[in-house]
C-alpha cells in the first residue's frame, strides 16, 4: 500500500546472529549461520551482522558462548562463502583488543559498529578512528537514548560530528519509543550531524519496532536494523521479513527469508523465547532495561504479570531511576 | 514517552469476545466473559463488545456456536452485573431480525455497530436508523476499505453523511494498511463526513495495528477497537493492554487487564492460535482476506511458508482479484 520510491535509499542490516545471540548465548550452529547468510544474500539484504568482535580475554569468557560472540577471521573464512551481502560486527567499548583487528583488505568484515552510551562517546570515536584507519565502514550506535538528558546528548553528537564515523545510529534500547519520538530524534540528529548518514535499531516491547523503523526510513534514515522472525533480546527487533515485504525495493526478495524461518526459526522459537511478552511490554512502557522482565521469565513466577507490574510500579523497588 | 493530553478524547472498544469469537467459535465460558467485563470495567475501558446480535435463524446456525454469537438480552441480564463499561454488539446486514431488538431502555446493550461493505451502505444506514430510533448509540463499520475504489467509497460516505449514525469506522480488514494509509483515510473521512465522529478497527498482520491506531487517535479519531492480548481473527487486533499502557488517560488502569491475561488469555493462546504469523503477514502484504492463511494453518502444510507464498504470488491461483 505504499509508493515504490520512498524506501529506495534504505539498506537492511540483519542482526539475527548478533542480537539473537543475546537470547541463546550465541549457540547457533555453523549450518544455521551459513543458511542465514545464503538466504539474506539471495533476499538482497545488504548487511549481515554476524556477531561481536569483542575479546574473549577482556570479557573474561568462561568459554560457554558460541563462536559468534568473539568473531575470528580465520573461522569466518572457513565457513562463509562471501557473496554480495556484506558482513558486520559489533564491538563494545573497552572490550576490543586492537591486535585482533586486521586491515579490512585482509578481513571478512566490511562494517564495524561501536555500541556506546552517550557518556562514553569520546572513547567510542577513538575506537571508530582505529577501524576507520584500517579501512572499515563504521557506525556509532548510541544506546539508551531515552535515558539521556539533552545537554549530554548534544555534547555527544558534537564529538561524533568531528569524528570520521560514517553512520550514526539511533538505538531504542528499551523499546520505549514511538514514531513521534523517532521523528524528534531523527530531526535532532540531522541538525547536529552535518555530514553523517543515519541508522536505527529498534525493539518491539510496545509492538512499535516496525512502525518506528518505517517512520525513520521515511525521514531518510538509511541503515535499518532487523532480525529474521524478530529474534533479539527480550521483545526482539523489527522482523527482517517485514522490511523485505514492505520496502518493495528493487532487488529485494522475501522468499529466501521465509525459507529460513520455515527451516530454522520456528524450531528455534520453540526452544528459546523472544517477541511480544507482557513483562517486556511493562519494561518498555516504563522506559526501563528489560533485565527485570528477563529475570522474571527465567523464574518460576514467569506468568505472574500483576505481581511484576506491582513491583515495577513501586518506587523503592523500581530502582536506580527513582 | 508521550504528552499526556493527546489521547484524552479517545475511548476504547474492547472486542475480545466478538472478534476473538471468530477464532474459537465464541466458545468463551460465562466466568471468562464475567471476568473480562469486570477487568475492563476496573481498567476504565469505555465499551465492551460482547458479541454479535445476529439472528441464529437467519444465519442457519447448527447450534455449535457459543452464546456470544447470537446475543440475547435475558441471558445477558442474568450473567452481567452492569457497571460503568457500556456493552456493544455487532450486526451484519441481512442477518438481523428486527423483532430481536428491544428498545435501549429495556436492553443491556448501549451501542450497536453495523458492519458493511461499501456497496451495501444504503442497507447499513437503514439498519442504523432502526437502532437509532430505538435509542442506541450507533456506528457503521466500513470493511475492506483497501479493496474499494474511490468513486464507490465517496458514494458510500455521502449516504452515511445523511444518515443518523453517530460514528463511522475505518476498518483495516486485511491488516494491509500502514500509518500513511490511515492518515489518508482519516482525512478523507473527515472531509466527507461533516458531523460524524470516527472510529478505527485494525488487524496486526504487518505488526502495524497499534501504530495505525495511535496514528488515527492523534488525528482525533475517538473510538479505538482493541482486544485483550490482541485476540482476534488471524493476526488479531491492537492489544487492549497496549492502549491502556500508552494512552495515559486519567481513569485508565492497566493492572486489571494484566490480571485477565494472566488468568485466562495465556491458557487460551495455548489452545487457540492468533497473532503475528507468517501466512497472515503474507495475506496482509498482498491486501487479501486472511481466509487462505487460516486454511493453511488448519492443514498439515501449516508451516510450509514458501509453498504458500509461491501459491499466493501465482496469479491464476491468487484468485478473484487477478
Amino acid at each position: 500500500m505504499s509508493e515504490h520510491s520512498k524506501y529506495n535509499h534504505c539498506k537492511i542490516v540483519d542482526c539475527t546472529v548478533r542480537d539473537g545471540g543475546l537470547v541463546n548465548n550465541w549457540d547457533f550452529s555453523v549450518p544455521f549461520v551459513q543458511d542465514l547468510y545464503e538466504s539474506l544474500n539471495e533476499a538482497g539484504v545488504e548487511y549481515m551482522e554476524i556477531g561481536y568482535k569483542n575479546s574473549a580475554k577482556l570479557l573474561k569468557s568462561d568459554g560457554s558462548e558460541g563462536p559468534w560472540r568473539f568473531l575470528n577471521d580465520d573461522f569466518l573464512r572457513k565457513i562463509i562463502d562471501k557473496k554480495k551481502t556484506k558482513l558486520s560486527a559489533l564491538v563494545d567499548i573497552g572490550r576490543v583488543d586492537e591486535a585482533d583487528v586486521l586491515n579490512r583488505s585482509e578481513s571478512m568484515l566490511d562494517l564495524i559498529r561501536v555500541a556506546t552510551y552517550a557518556r562514553d562517546t569520546a572513547k567510542a570515536t577513538e575506537l571508530v578512528s582505529l577501524f576507520h584507519d584500517r579501512g572499515y565502514e563504521t557506525t556509532i550506535n548510541i544506546m539508551a537514548l531515552s535515558n539521556v538528558m539533552d545537554n549530554e546528548l548534544n555534547e555527544s553528537l558534537a564529538i561524533i560530528n568531528d569524528s570520521p564515523v560514517d553512520i550514526v545510529y539511533i538505538v531504542d534500547s528499551f523499546g520505549s519509543l514511538d514514531p513521534d519520538d523517532f521523528r524528534y530524534l531523527v530531526e535532532k540528529f540531522r541538525r547536529a550531524l552535518k555530514n553523517k548518514r543515519l541508522g536505527v535499531h529498534t525493539h518491539n516491547n510496545m509492538q512499535l519496532a516496525f512502525a518506528n523503523t518505517l517512520t525513520a526510513a521515511q525521514l531518510g534514515v538509511e541503515l535499518l536494523d532487523a532480525s529474521v522472525y524478530g529474534m533479539g533480546r527480550a521483545a526482539g527487533n523489527t522482523p527482517t521479513e517485514l522490511l523485505l515485504a514492505k520496502l518493495t525495493k528493487p532487488g529485494y526478495d522475501l522468499r529466501p527469508v521465509l525459507g529460513m524461518i520455515e527451516k530454522h526459526m520456528l524450531k528455534l522459537r520453540e526452544k528459546e523465547e523472544w517477541g511480544y511478552l507482557i513483562p517486556d511490554m511493562i519494561t518498555g512502557m516504563l522506559d526501563e532495561h528489560p533485565r527485570s522482565a528477563m529475570a522474571l521469565r527465567a523464574s518460576a513466577d514467569r506468568d505472574n504479570f500483576t505481581g511484576f507490574y506491582d513491583k515495577m510500579m513501586t518506587p523503592e523497588v523500581f530502582g536506580a531511576k527513582s
